[in-house]
């Protein structure tokens, strides 16, 4: 649940649970600076309880229409892969996938080269190939949303997908698309990132995930880390040290959205 | 709040605060994979409101006798801190005490040397040297505990106090002594860790906070913190920068028992 | 090379390799507090030349015998990996393997169960199934030791092996057995580090990368690193968690030994 | 020594230094990739060698004088340090002084508010307080420039000196000014970088230590540090635990300058 603060909510909402005789496993709430409340309850419910009865009853105590009340059954998500000729942050997905270590069903991958169909095809998994060639960037879009249609995914995963999405497209994922960025937001923004901090010689680099809106790499930051470098490093060294970063943050953030752990509040996220 | 798990815990203890008027700011709890129950509530109360009042309904509340209540106001701990001939753990106490910056009044500083006399008399405060020579242990021992009597600490902080204390010594401040030790404990356990972690090649070296108890460098741990090395670091440059490294994990311990937030369970912490 | 310490011999050897044209792209020394010398050169020789020719030239030069030299072209290492059950270790060299970024070859892997067999026969790589079941230890390791002659492998990867290697069979492989241990050694050697961290209460985890020698857990440490854990961790979180870990450690090691880089010295590594 | 790559750079220098008796400890060398060489050789000459015969003797045999050669004899750095309000930079410089543990010695403590003199004089060190009120940006730094002819500081280190410093007065200690920035450059260049930092809800905030040129935040990095931070931090909060990073930080950026081991070339540094 998040919304405005007010006294009493974490009273209120733990008594409806215990009159539903629903035991709590573990709850984390935060209030922001200016007064924004989050919780997240993790409970345990008799198996006759049906979810909706606890809406209702949380809806009828916690009076303030202000508040969003969501309740998520423990299961796997069901997510779409876009990628482009980069094999590492997917090979990282499909590997967990394979061995049932991620919280996500991978329905499809989607890329506009067919450089990784060999890679995919191993793990039994539909790869579509949608080129970007004699189209449009909104019929090329199109196509993309076309695709990912057939899968009705829960979210999108932009695992290394080298095209910046338009508003338009992003629209139709509102909150629901991971990309994951190889800087340390926000320097290097744009192209480039690893050659950017080569130039001008940092000593650390990173990456960082982040959902995506209309505005590119701008989203809110789920997760990042970094990695020491040195001048010895030409900014392919970079790249190719940037790649175990990246795949690692990714792992990361999507743990935490697959688990229904993220709060996105305004550009910011809260992690519960 | 700690004590055998109990369904409700949590919708009761926030149900007294709130008919006290208390306002949480935050509240975190855990339970053990043994059915140990463990909460922290951070609320702010009715000014005219008595503590013991609070207690008294959460006691009537909560019926289970073998759950420990305990309100700790907001105040800085008295402490005395105990070293020998190194100041880096020291320094960095004095220097945080002096602008305010350390959630405690340090009362006074016991040494078994007076190597350090000077740094100390910089910040106006008292400074016992009391020296191990011509002494027993008992008796070195009683000599510190008469010292320590005069201060009444709530905790005794030894930074880099290089000798043993005696379980006799310690039941007089069971859980309440916060010790440093410079390896990654339990590896190196005993004497000249460095050099053993030398003579083991070690790629990482790091120091341990914990709570001293009956066995040497076996209390209940608080905080650990590492630092990477390599061949060419002999034991002498892994004790220069494992300084480095203690400090900031003393500091970082000290930071979260003074703020209430470390339960002992066994040989474990719980921190909320 | 490595040898005792001499006055000359980076002179000496530079003068060897300028007279030969050879130049150096890199070069590292280190001289041990006991006075052992270690010199790793990287150089680009005319293409003519012969390194058997350097060589020689650098024994005529550098007349102390107890000076060890070696040339390794710049090449792929051929390599046989052993596993048992998990599969994070070996997926992660798969994959590299697969997209040519793993300085070896993996000519075959070996397992006491046929649980991966169907991940690596993804990747068109031979799987031994060994089973270790109705045979005594000799067997068992006799029947490993025929299948890893068959692909002469210059190094074996252990890559969460579970069981324990015997003196004898080690020493048909001495210094070219690479292990990942999952502990921050030397701590909780033996069985079920994770259980022995978390009966610990430890606030960090880590995995150890080192050389298999005859005594179990004691070999020449090549890499490590660690991981933050709290009292939330059960011992099966930390064994998760872990493997993430022992993965980027036992990778890190790869690199640097299959590029020559790594010198052993009584239990100690020196990487240049 | 620095300058344009060449054929057998490191035979010639080796071989000067053994006709002259000298003993190599450590040297490093580096070729960037548009091909500048940069080396530091570490030795022991015999007692009665001048400096100046070895430096001849380089030059005359290394004949382009586009090299830059320097010998630098092991001794401690003079310095002065500029300060503001906040201590916790100077605080560790001052410590480590008194202890001699910085490589360095402190002749004065200038500052534009007087606040932490109390603090300098307890260690005994001239401090000048250069009020900038009541002055234009040219009134003060001319101020503060003849304090800092009084004292010929080889380098000038700003430990939290919030004032920007003009072209002009930079030109007078070029290379010499070392800067410790409270964000992790490029990110959050200019004021109040902390909170910048929370506006944009990243999850790592760090510090960076760079020299200072003309262009505000925009001189060559020497050393980098992070720490990880989540949605509960307010940028005071990050403000208050940055400080913790900003320290270690410079201290390990003035390690590395006051050991003569930065090069700068163009707006990177190499360190040997």
């Amino acid at each position: 649940m998040d919304g405005p603060d007010a006294k009493g909510l974490i009273f209120l909402v733990t008594s409806v649970l215990y009159k539903n005789e629903c035991n709590i496993l573990s709850q984390d709430e935060y209030v922001s600076p200016d007064g924004q409340f989050f919780m997240r309850t993790e409970f345990v419910a008799p198996q006759e309880l049906d979810p909706e009865k606890v809406l209702k009853d949380l809806r009828e105590n916690i009076l303030s229409t202000a508040i969003n009340l969501r309740i998520n059954p423990k299961k796997k998500k069901d997510i779409v892969v876009l990628c482009t000729k980069e094999h590492h942050c997917l090979s990282d997905l499909l590997i967990r996938y394979n061995f049932d270590e991620l919280d996500a069903n991978i329905l499809a991958v989607v890329s506009n080269y067919n450089v990784l169909q060999p890679l995919v095809s191993k793990f039994g998994i539909p790869f579509h190939y949608v080129s970007h060639e004699h189209k449009t960037r909104e019929q090329h879009e199109e196509a993309i949303l076309r695709t990912l249609e057939i899968y009705q995914p829960e979210y999108v995963v932009l695992a290394k997908y080298m095209r910046i999405l338009s508003p338009e497209f992003v629209a139709n994922y509102a909150n629901k698309i991971v990309n994951i960025h190889h800087s340390f937001l926000p320097a290097f923004i744009g192209a480039n990132p690893y050659r950017q901090a080569y130039e001008r010689g940092v000593k650390i680099i990173g990456a960082t995930a982040h959902f995506v809106n209309n505005h590119l790499d701008e989203g809110p930051i789920i997760a990042q880390n970094i990695k020491d470098v040195d001048h010895k490093y030409t900014y392919l060294d970079m790249a190719r040290d940037g790649k175990e970063v990246e795949k690692s943050v990714l792992t990361q953030a999507l743990k935490l959205v697959f688990n229904d752990r993220v709060f996105i509040y305004g550009n910011r996220t809260v992690i519960l």
